[in-house]
Order: structure tokens, then sequence, then C-alpha cells
């Protein structure tokens, strides 16, 4: 027998919808450089996006029987979160799947597996990242954890962790951080903006990155002519 | 010497365009999961789709020899498919040769090596699949087979077989078993629609798929509460 | 201490607006089918193009400081080449850095590395190809050469040789040969129209491509009967 | 600031040696078909062989500060499980380390990452397991969690929790487990050797498997002539 | 339902041994270049060697009940041929079967999926041939076709078709040309031989390779000074 | 017509001798990290063991006519270097070449694609490090570069460069930089030697290392309790 709990924490859903303003990649330096997915997972079209906390799960690789519980499960806004093993031959998710997914709420999905429907994806609008684009069939065997943490590119995911994804990939940020993620985002982005004012305005990346004492305690010495020019 | 024989039965051109209004995916599932091929074969472009009489030939990697022999054979509708060792770093077919096939109605390409001219492709609407994009040349110098059955993406493609590729990837259909797919796959098609206005009137994936039965026999036992609720 | 001399030759801007106009493919065929770089480093998007002199740097794998210091010293219609170990998990270049080298000038970036802010990359229209797209951040730790040659997909690529990419990937042209191989890209080109005609025109790859001599030498027969049918 | 604490509590050593008596694939099965790293890391020679509790440690990918502050502060009998994002191209650790290992008593050494000085590991007969073989080298710069969870080979390792490797991989046993999945494993080496004695006494896999009710239940038809002999 | 039918004609024991006297290279070459099956599956040790009728088998990935099956149905000398879709992370055979297929005296195992229990493997000396090694454990829940054609490697391999396998890898003989092939295989032994002689006894490779022909037809200018001398 | 020149400086015989008595990894470190050819390039058997000045040659993928060439025109103590399109399903080089160039007092071969005869390369005691073993044949079809610099494993390596290979892999020293490496290789193993009899008295890594100003400068604090023990 395996029993599962479906019950956990999800965090205040105005700062998830706050973190969905910021891109992946800035949370993901925001929090320190931690969280980020490995690249292998992308999404299905890179004019998908989501943010929303996670509804782990865990399935056998070609084999989605756990994928269809916990969409009765995840409640409206959660994204669906897929640990399978990192087996791209299996098309484990698509066009019925979504629509069920999409008439409940659900965010969206997150899997180290395939996913296939990929053009009824695109035109649902429903946010895929997946491991590969497959059309190969998956069985309903086997059992497995649900709202429990999960393994995923490289990372743990735990439920209610916040999911957030776009053009360049996938970032986990802990439930309990999330304020902090982000003011610090914020801050971030406010600095980059300054960033990209100074260099539309003619700075270098020496002076806007500071890298003159950089380059100075690294032993760098740069010559702007050839080499052998110093002898001539 | 080589003897090829370039004469095969091919199927009502009827059959292939009512197989052609299913994608891929519901093929391969129609059929009983079978006949697709890896997923790392993909169509240059997510809008290209194809449907047709395979008609194979056997490259040696990095040489298109014949490959452009085939085009010469290949009648209008027939999708050349090309085995060649799934050599990444080869880009054995571009826009002139896509001219010459659209100039004979030749349907598609594909092939477990590399393409290239990909921006000439995507314009003329010449539908590609294949392991890889790559500028690299090629070289004319190795004979094989053609119109035999040829590997590739892990499956055997016979000539006359029936090549269903879209945005998802490529399934093979054998001849044979043509018009039995075709009804399958529209049968496959009403229930998933019968699926998915369940799911739209709100209906759940336990209902719709029946899941009830399975989780019971699978002895996975689902509790709303968290962990440790019931010993408080 | 490490010394770097940032001069070295660029070629006649006008020589290098002439090869832009020449596909990747052509250019390598062009050349002697020599400088195409690996088929792992593509546009961000398939609309990025790019030509220009290289000037190219080493970082470390999951390190960016060289190419903060390389974007510093180049000059405008420069191609900044990042040789960096192939490491698919790092995003060592996004949006801000990408507004440093518009605001120079800079023509371009190719890495064996990772880069993020793709959607922000589309939006500003700076041509990207890289090894994998990632969010995750580098460090600023390690001095290497810069205005040097490095090795990059397989290829060396020398200060001041043009880089050329598409949608197919990138070709790199020798400086001191670029002269040559503009005439021979336009003569290959000339030649493809060619072609291209002969088969709208109704000819068939046999006679545009010359290959009866070939297929005879090969000791290639081509029978368009089944195979038995000289015996019946 | 990074803090770290080195305490955590390990099992019984008496029971990590009893478990050390069971092959890596043994445990494996015996809890349930769970713990496997993956296959991609493995021993640096197929005769070692290692049973210890994790201390666990993550570093940066090139980098082995923390696998060498680590060192330090393992015990005697520990297997140091070192996560470092699965890079090859890096040796993280050589004959130096390990001759600091032996001296200290830790068991072994697990990681996602490369090592080196493989000649020298098999003549000390320090049992290392890793990602790959390379002879590059590491910088020593950045701080990470030391004696805390770690994610390696797609699995969570914690503190305290056995690792058992031998020539077929790694496998993790919970430590709170450990006394079951030693039971466990003790039955299911006395089956395997009660199938094997049926086996070396002419009884068939469909006899000792019991697969006669599985074969009928799947549908499965075994004729022992040839196709179409029953119509002759 | 699934019928399969177990019985195939096998070729004459004594030509098997005798195609077993050469190695997997030379028969490969011998056959005009046909048959080896992809590099990635190799000897769990490159002492293993087999040469036996193949006996082909289909398994789903992760699944080896098709495995257990053919094993009780294959004859002794036999090859087990198991095609399971190059699944790495699944360990579908190990010491249990390998003594039941000792017991019957089935030569050997080939497989495009993973095994375990290596050590125990080279002790019984049973030879096997893998793509990968895994400790993970399968289900046995899926029928699928047995003493029918499979693909395995970038091969078809038919019932009876001789499998040969050693250090270096697999190669498939057809049936119906395996004596052409082990005359082939003498000649060419004995070809090499005096290749090996005539080299032991100081000749060149230009001259027994007969390369100097070839290089004036292919332009190739060789001149034993250093670039330049010719002007000087 | 392609025009190769064979004479280049090979370094003193005495100092490669010299340079052999160090190991692959300490020699990369030794002259500051560089030269190591990726860890795809790996021995036959890690018994192997090679010191010679390279002899460079390019061969097509799948493709050893410059291979053959190359030995006919390397000299005794080279090691044949051949670049081959990293391609691994192709056996460039087996026993009869082996004996060729044994015959000629030839060092060694390293190589970015396959090899075959792995069994007498073993027996024959020369030493070969391949990217793959591969029982495919090539065709000797292509003319290239020979005694010219080639590029391997990332790596440029130049017509009398030192390559010294193990079981670890492959590391190239510069020739006009041998004596100092040498120099370099004796201290790291001096140093080395002193760590191991430091480790072996006891001493931590903590000390040997000097890691404590490293840790305190990094912000790192280890507290030898648990998390929590402080406020307790």
């Amino acid at each position: 027998m395996t029993r599962v709990h479906t019950a956990f924490d999800r965090p205040d859903p105005a700062l998830v919808k706050e973190l969905g303003k910021h891109s992946a990649a800035t949370i993901h330096e925001a929090q320190g450089r931690r969280g980020a997915l490995a690249s292998s997972i992308k999404p299905v079209d890179p004019a998908m996006s989501v943010c929303g906390p996670a509804f782990p799960v865990r399935c056998a690789p070609r084999d989605n029987l756990m994928l269809q519980i916990a969409i009765a499960h995840a409640r409206p806004g959660d994204v669906v979160v897929v640990s399978a093993g990192e087996y791209a031959e299996a098309g484990s998710f698509g066009d019925v799947l979504a629509n069920a997914c999409q008439a409940k709420g659900i965010a969206g999905l997150v899997t180290d597996t395939g996913v296939r429907d990929t053009a009824e994806l695109r035109a649902l609008g429903f946010p895929v990242f997946s491991y590969s684009v497959s059309i190969k069939g998956t069985v309903k065997e086997t059992v497995g954890p649900m709202a429990e943490p999960v393994l995923i590119g490289g990372e743990l995911v735990r439920p209610g962790d916040v999911v957030r994804g776009d053009a360049d990939g996938v970032v986990i940020v802990r439930q309990e951080e999330l304020g902090d993620v982000i003011d610090a985002s914020q801050a971030r982005e406010a600095a980059e903006a300054e960033y990209i004012a100074a260099y539309r305005a003619g700075k270098t990346v020496i002076e806007v990155c500071g890298l003159a004492p950089v380059i100075e305690a690294k032993g760098l010495v740069i010559e702007t002519g050839l080499p052998g020019d110093a002898e001539r």
C-alpha cells in the first residue's frame, strides 16, 4: 500500500503574481544563483511563461499514471512538476490532459520526460516545460509519491515551492524565501536598468562593472598595441 | 556491381490523404503504440507537416550520392526517407535539392543526418524532418540500397509504408494496415474529443479516465490532509 | 601576470559586407568545405544573422570575466567569439551585456557555452549563436587570453578572421582568403541559381548533377522493375 | 557568510558492515527499487567496493575547495559524497587527496564530476566512484554546503545515509531504514540462491518465476511451430 | 492477444563454430562492411566472446518480462538478442538469469539496455554485451514479439542470423550468407597475416597497401622538406 | 592538388624520455593547467602509456587514407595524432596498422575517432588512445593536411609538440616549453610527495593545503555541532 497526502501550504497568490513579473534568470541571480533546473528542460515554445506553486509528483519512466492522478488533485494556480527519470522517448502529456488542466485552472506543467501534441499546446496557450518532444505513448502502471519533494533537473522541488519558467528555462524559489527573493529581484532589475542606461550613455563595461581593480588584482596587463610593439 | 529495383506498390492516394488528417501522435496510439521514430528526428520548423508513401534510401554518413539518385527515382507524392547513420555533422540536403523535389512533386524528406539552408526550406514550404542542422558539405562517393527497407530512428521503413510527420515528430504506418489505422485514428480522435468535452464540462481526470478502480487495485491511498493528521 | 595585446588587423569592411550577402552554407562550400563550427552552436533565433571580424577570447567554463573585458576592447563591427569549454550549464551573456555590445556597435556574439535573457535578445535584435540557453549565473574569476586564436566548435578562430552566422550555423573565413571566398561564393550562388532553374524547367537530378557517369563508374545498376522481373 | 554544521548521527558500524555484505543491486531491489544513483557514476575499477555513512558536500563545477574541506571534517568510515554538477571535464580528486583520506580512515569517495591519478587510486586500493576520468585541474574558489543533503545521480543523499558501491554502481540506503533493508537483502539473497539452485537442477524460467499465469493474463500465446503451421 | 511462434531454422553448428574463430571486425569487413551493431553495445568484460544463432526478443524499456520468457524458449547455443529501446537506466539481466541461461546451454546475451551483477557475470564466464551497466530493477508487465526480427544497435537481427561478439563489439551475419562469410573471413585473415609479415619485414604502408597510385590520383604531393624549401 | 611537407623539428629525445616519467595529470598542472585533451579520448587499456613528439594528420570522418600515409612518413618515436571529427562509429586503426607502426618504431596513436582489434592491440602492447572502439570499417578516399597543426579533443596539436598519455588521458606540451615543463613537473611531484608524507604523518587537509585563511576570507564558518546547538 502506498499512502500519499495531498495537502500542503501554498504561498500568498499576490506574492506569486509579483514574482512572476521577474524573469527566471533574474530570480536565479537574486536568490544567490540557486534553484535553476538543468538547461535540458525548456519551454515547448519560447513564448510560454509560468509562475505558481509546485504540485510535485513522481512517475516511472514511460508511465504517466501518477501524472493523471496529480492533475486530479492539484489546485487552481498550481504548476504540476513531474519527475520521471529524464527519459526522452515518451510523450507523457498532450492536448487532452492540457484541456483537463486548463479546465481546473492549473497554471502549467514542468517535466523531465517528453510531451506531445505541441501544436495544440501552443494553440491552447498552456505553458509546458519539458525534456523532450516525443510522440510515443506511456503506460499507466506504476504508483509513486505525490505532493512530496521530487528531484528534477538537478534540483529538489518541494510542494508549495514556487516554479517560475520562461523562454530561458525554469527556476525554483523556496516558499519561505519568497518575499526576500521578490525584494532581491526588484533590486536586481533596478540595478540592471541602471547598467543598461549607463551603457547606452556610452560608459564601458570596465566602468560599469568596476573591473579595473579586478583586472589589476588578477595580474592582467592589457596592451592596446601588437605583441612586440614595446621592443620596437 | 550493386543492383537496385525502384518499383514497389504504393498505397491508395485517397487513403494517404485521409491519414494525413490525423496527427503523428494520434496515429502512433491508434496503431498500438508502434512506428514512432526516435524523438531526435524533428521538423526543421514546427509548422511543417507531411504524409506520403516512403521512398527509402541508404546513404553512407557524410555522403549524399544515393539521396540525389533517390530524388531522381521517387514519384510525386513520395516522402524520401534517408538512413545515413545518425551523423549530426553533415548537411546532406538544402535548397537546391528541395527545388528539385518540389519540381517533381515529392512530398517531403525524412533523414537521420543533417540538412542546411533551413531559412530557404521554410520559405519554400518544403517539409523536412532531420536529425540535425549542419552547414557541412557531403561527398558523393558511396553506392547503397534504394527502394529497399531501411532502418531509421529505431524503426524499419519499407518502400510504400506511409510516413506521417508533424510538429511532434514522425510515425510510420505499414502499407497493409493503412485502412485499419485510419479507422482507429478516427475512433481515437472522437474519443479524445469526448474527453476534452468532459473536462471542459468539469469532470475530473479520475472520472474521465476511470482511475478509481486502478488506484484501488494498485493499493494507492490518497489522503487529502497532511501526513500525521490521522494521529492528531 | 598575464599580458594580452588587443590590436590586430581587420579586413576591409566593404568585403565583410559583401561576404554577409552569402549564406554560411554557401561560404563553407565555396571555400572548399572548411571553417564550419560544430552544429551544436546555433542561433538563439533562426532569424538572427551576423557577419564581422572575430574578436576572440577564452573564458574558463562558468566564468565570464574575460567576456566582459573583451566587450570593452572589441571594436564596432566585431563579432566577439568566446571559447569556454562547451559547458552547457552556464548563462554567460544576457540582455545587460547585449546592451553594452549594441551601444558600442559590436555586431554579434558566438560562444560554446550558454546564454540567457533570450526573449530580450530577440527583442533587441542582437545576434547571438550559442551552445545552450541556461539561466545559471557565472563567476568572474579567471584571466585568460584575448585577441589571440581560440578553438571553438572544432575550429581555430584567429583575430580578424571573418565570422558568418545565420539560421544554419556559423562558418569562419580566414582574413587573407576573404576576397577569394567572396568570388567563389558568388560563383557558387550563380551555379545554384542555374541548377534551381533547371529543376524548375523539368530537368532531373541525374541530368543537372551529371550523375550518369558516376553511377556507371560506381557499378550501380538501377532497374525500374521489381526484383525478379528479369527472370519472369 | 556561509555557516555549516558538521555534526550528524551516523548508523551503527556493525549494521553498516552487515549491509556491505550485499551487492548494490540486491540492496536496491530489497528496498523496493529505490536509491540507485544514475548509471553514469561508476567505479574507477570494477574491483572497487565501498560501504559507509555519507558525508555529503556540494562543490561548484570545476572547483574542489569544499571537497578538500570535507575531507578534513569527515570521520573514519565515512564516504565523502560530492555533488558538483555532472561536469565531466575536471579531475577534482587524485592520489594526494586519496592519501589524505586513507590516513584518516575515510572509506571512499562518490562524485558526479571527474577524478584523476586513476592508476595510483587502483594501487592504493582507495574506492572511488565517479562520473568521468579527467586530468584537468580545478580551482578552489567557491564555498558551499557541507554535511547537508545533496543531490547526486538523480537521488537525494542525506548525512548519515549509507552509501554502498560496487562494480555495478552506487545505491543509497536511508539511515532509518538500515535494519529493515539488511533483513530484506538477506531474504532476497536467500531467494536468489534458491532460484539459482532450481535453474541448475533443470527448472525453467517459466517454473521458477511462476510466469505461466502472467503469460495467460497478458494474453500471450506461444506456439512452438512456425507461423502458418496451424493452417497446414 | 499476442501470438508468437518460437520455431525457426538455425544454421549448421559446425559453421557457427567456424565463424567464431574469426573476430567481429574481420567478419564485418569480410561481408562488405555490413552488420556491425552500434559501438555503444559493448562486452561487460573485454575477455568475453560469443558466437551463436540469434534468438531475438523485444522488451519494453525498463521491462524484462519477454526476456525471461525468451530464456525459457531459446535453445542450447542460441544468443538471446534483446531490443529494449536503448534505455540506459535499467538492469534487465543479472546473475540469476545468467545461471538460468548457463543451465540451458544458452551461449550469451546481447542487449541495448542495461545489465547488472557484472562481477558475478565475469565469474560465471557468461558473455554479455550491453548498452549500459545499471543496478536499477525492471518491471514484468509488457508482452511483445519473440523469435521475430528485431532492431538493435541500428541493425536488423532475424531469428537464426549469427551473432558474433568480442572485445570490439558485435556483428550480425545473415544465416544464408554464413558459408560465404566464413570463406571471406578466412581469406581476409590470410591477407592480413601477409600484410603483417610484410610490415615486420620492413615494407612500408605505401608499398603494402599500394597507395602510390591513390596518392597520385588524388593529387596529393608529399614533400619531405619544410614549406618554402623549394624557394630557398 | 594538395601539397604537404613532412619535415619538422622534433624535441631532444632525452627530454621526451624525461617528460615520460611524469603522469599526464602532473604535467597538465605543472604547465598551468593547459594542454589536456577532452576526457572522451581515453586509452584502449588503462595500462597503456606513451610519450613522444606529435606527427599530426587530419582525416575525414570514416576515412583513414591520410592515417595510412602518415604512418609511412612518421619517424621512430613519433606519436601519430589523428583528427577525424569525433566520429564514434568507425574503426580506423587495428592490429595490421599497429604492426606497421611497431615495425617502424612509432611510439603510439591518439585519435578522436574509433579503433578496433583491441584485444590484439593489448597483446601487442601498442599504446592507442581513442574516442571509441568500433568494428566498422573506413574508406580511403579523402586527402587532407599532414604534419600541420590539427585540432583534437579541444586542443591544438602542432608537429613536434610532445604527447603524453596514460590511464587518465592525454596532455600536449609545446615543444618550446618542454624543458620548463619537465622542471615544473619535477617540482610538483616533489611537493606532492611532501603532501602525501604530511598526510601519512597525521596532518589535516586544512594544514597541508593552508586552507584556514581561505576559509576565513571566503566567510565560511564551520561549526562542529548540530544546527541550533548555539541557541540551546
